[in-house]
């Protein structure tokens, strides 16, 4: 034996005394899960693995290569989310070390991403360009579609202050979004820029530290527009609005000029990117970091019709500020543009599956100077959800068939059925004993459980004969479903192709040729 | 928007506060891992991404379907493990949900899927044959190859009590070991049952409730065999030992008639599956128990056969104990027998891969009546680091190539390099724009470090001529290195080969021209 672990054991020795004499009646424990938590079958977790796989040919085509950190980190490294003693798990799982150190479950990806730059920030290709997937943790609420345990797929340019960086992330997201199934017109990139908001701001005279309450009423006014509109958002810029309950809610007390640059610049996107950009140049006025901010959208149209990126599917609008208070400089949001109902049975957008930006801050926790850094994450679940809803050949992509299933007709032939059962797998074709001890029926019921296309039976007549019978359980399935309404030579063509005998060395040929019948075996 | 979750951001509002005023050289976080937890990078994702494809496609072509559970379930469904206020994290990591309700991160695959079954039990297929991998967490002191977040990957039949779903097991380990490149010969796969041990120790007199302290003492001793051998191992099960340092091992007691009956068991192993059969019933005398272990084992024989694994390298071996005390039948262990060094420097076997057995206690915790299962845990990254050993394919398949590097020589050009980067991704080449600062020997040695094949540069020259240079970084790496010993021919030609000037258009032949010099693009 090795050094280091022991063989893996299916269970910790300690436990085996004290699980022996729990299996009483009396005394079962309920089988159930934490709320916010899911299991997953064999269809959900095929189309999710068909998915990634798609998203990380993407994310290679572009240059990314893979990287993965554990999901425990130190609570620290994550942020500061030290636990006080009373409530230890606000919105993070955490737990104390036996150093009484405090460890926590990643609650994103990007957090332990820079960790591992920080950590490894010597050895690192400059420009590092990582993409990494995985479940994230969130001690949270749990509700409809609300998990405590989701998968996230991000890809990050650490160390590359270019605004190409940006733009090339934006149209991985196209290119990415397209090879998953969504169709050009389905979906859209939206990206907007923290500079440029900050320049309407200051040309708006709300500029300088002192500020930042206003400003973040402004953004959550902002963010507001689709569902109050216009009027609705120029009252919480102003004075403040009630609401139709009579809550009333405080208003950024703007002047109604700043009100009007405000509104100017929401309402800036046009149905071009270059038009955009010029109306983005008059909302901004004479702020310098406002320039600074059109310049790099300029800068980014300009790539994404280099790359032939300029036909729509990525759109500068103003009105995206999610996330606007974190990011440095740009930021983006890919948006699935179908129609769905929501819970009132409305029609409304499908809306995000993903977003990012630039943050320069990502790794100067760590290293006391800012490195310039931009990302981009894809909700799984979500996108796999929408990817349910258009039908993707992604998702749709027929279930794999089941197994075929050699039926045990007589317990004491079991070694001459297992025969079988190894011809068809050295010939590579899924195959199975059936191992329970059921009569005939509940085995083919077993086996259309499975999903199965393709039964073997071997009676003791058979087997006097040197005979197995094939049947094709499709086929079957349809004799029983359609045999009133077909004609005699039509249904006795049928039951032949549904269930046929053969000698025993015929079993591959003719199980070959029943699951030819059929795709995605 | 969906209602439900809202769209994913790269990190929680709430932090945002928080972090921003973090970043000044004098308060930084270090940037560390909590002990016994590591980082991966692209060559060990990609290979342990082929090995869990492996796998995977084994168990599939051996009629088991894919599940998963989340990596959280309440700490009473993992076992009798309800943390005590002092230790609450003594072997698993557990925190409290926010209605006091204990949580815990799962230990191995096997008790989330006993929860699994339980809660499903109606609607699924019977016996329900399934696989799961993933990562599970031990709280337990990391040391050298030993971590407290290790992957798995599990096969289980719940529902079945015959014998051949022991066998299949048996059989399914040999078939995934040999796709892994494992050579026949330089592994088994180890079974013995309890119901033998059992029946042996009943007839040495040893049965009974109240013999399960001397029970384990015997156990225990026999595990000892390689170390101690027979006489020392004697000793154990007689009066006791004295090790070297003088320390003294209370023994079973047993009388010297049934030490014997014991040692004999332990021999019983011989060069054909049968005569050890024949040997161990023998050994298990007219103990009813032990006679229905020895016709099991004959049985699984009998099946091994029949699929064409009766060549030895499925051995019957009454020296595997390790976890009788747990399994309730048949137990099975895959052995690597290939040499390794061990910490002194000595060659040992490198031993277990994984394990597994019958255990019909596993769901009973949940429905208070025995449900019959069976199943196999390799230890995931064990077993990668053996296959490194003996230089599987698995992981020595080359390394994918970097992608093709655009440098960029003038910064006000991006857009026209830019152009050459989204031609090549269309053509389905990874390729990637240079997002640095750096200078033109520095974006050479980046592509290096990424284990580019080709960069494309273009400088004011080349664009002047409507040309681009292409560079087979290989060759160039051969270049500099073999300059010397070439005669002048040669090395033009090699110089030709490593850097040549062509047209713009001719981009794409080129590079497809340069890359399919070399393998594994």
């Amino acid at each position: 034996m090795l050094p280091g672990r022991s063989p893996p054991t299916r269970r910790k020795s300690n436990q085996v005394d004290q699980m022996s004499d729990e299996i009483n009646k009396s005394n079962t424990v309920k089988a159930r899960l934490p709320r916010g938590l899911a299991d997953r079958g064999p269809a959900e977790l095929a189309a999710t693995h068909r998915m990634m796989n798609a998203i990380r040919e993407s994310y290679e085509l572009h240059g990314f290569e893979a990287v993965e950190t554990p999901f425990i980190e130190y609570t620290e490294t994550l942020g500061k989310f030290l636990p006080d003693l009373d409530r230890p798990n606000e919105g993070v799982f955490s737990f104390q070390d036996d150093d009484e150190q405090w460890l926590s479950l990643r609650y994103d990806l990007t957090a332990p991403l820079a960790r591992y730059v920080a950590e490894h920030f010597d050895k690192l290709p400059k420009p590092y360009r990582s993409y990494r997937s995985g479940f994230v943790f969130r001690n949270e609420k749990p509700g409809p579609g609300r998990f405590r345990q989701f998968m996230q797929f991000d890809a990050d340019t650490v160390g590359s202050a270019s605004v190409a960086a940006d733009a090339e992330i934006c149209m991985m997201a196209s290119h990415t979004i397209e090879k998953l199934g969504v169709k050009r017109g389905e979906y859209v990139i939206k990206v907007n820029n923290r500079k440029v908001l900050d320049g309407v701001l200051e040309a708006a005279g709300l500029s300088g530290e002192g500020r930042a309450a206003q400003k973040l009423i402004v953004l959550r006014a902002i963010d507001k527009l689709d569902r109050l509109g216009t009027d609705g958002v120029r009252l919480l810029l102003g004075p403040g609005r009630k609401d139709e309950s009579g809550d009333f809610t405080k208003g950024a007390d703007l002047s109604s000029a700043a009100i009007d640059r405000i509104l100017d610049f929401t309402a800036a996107r046009a149905s071009d990117n270059r038009i955009t950009i010029d109306n983005l140049a008059k909302a901004v006025g004479s702020s310098m970091q406002g320039q600074e901010g059109v310049a790099e959208l300029a800068e980014m149209v300009r790539l994404f019709e280099a790359s032939g990126y300029g036909d729509g599917r990525i759109v500068i609008d103003p009105s995206v500020v999610r996330g606007l208070e974190y990011y440095t400089g740009p930021v983006y949001e890919a948006e699935l543009t179908f129609e769905v109902k929501d819970e009132h049975g409305r029609p409304v957008r499908f809306g995000s599956v993903g977003g990012g930006g630039r943050y320069d801050g990502l790794v100067a926790r760590f290293r006391g100077e800012p490195v310039p850094a931009t990302g981009f994450s894809i909700g799984v679940s979500r996108l796999l959800s929408a990817l349910r809803l258009i039908n993707s050949p992604i998702v749709t992509g027929e279930a794999m068939k089941g197994p075929v299933v050699v039926l045990v007709m007589d317990q004491s032939e079991i070694a001459r059925y297992q025969t079988f059962v190894a011809q068809l797998r050295n010939a590579g074709i899924r195959a199975e004993l059936y191992l329970g001890s059921a009569g005939m029926n509940a085995q083919l019921k077993y086996a259309d459980k499975r999903g199965s296309v393709c039964a073997i039976i071997q009676g003791s007549n058979e087997r006097d004969k040197g005979e197995i019978i094939i049947k094709d359980l499709i086929a079957g399935a349809q004799v029983a479903a359609a045999a009133k309404d077909m004609d005699r030579n039509e249904y006795l063509a049928l039951k032949a192709r549904a269930q046929f005998a053969v000698a025993e060395t015929g079993l591959l040929a003719s199980v070959n040729e029943v699951l030819a019948r059929y795709e995605s075996w």
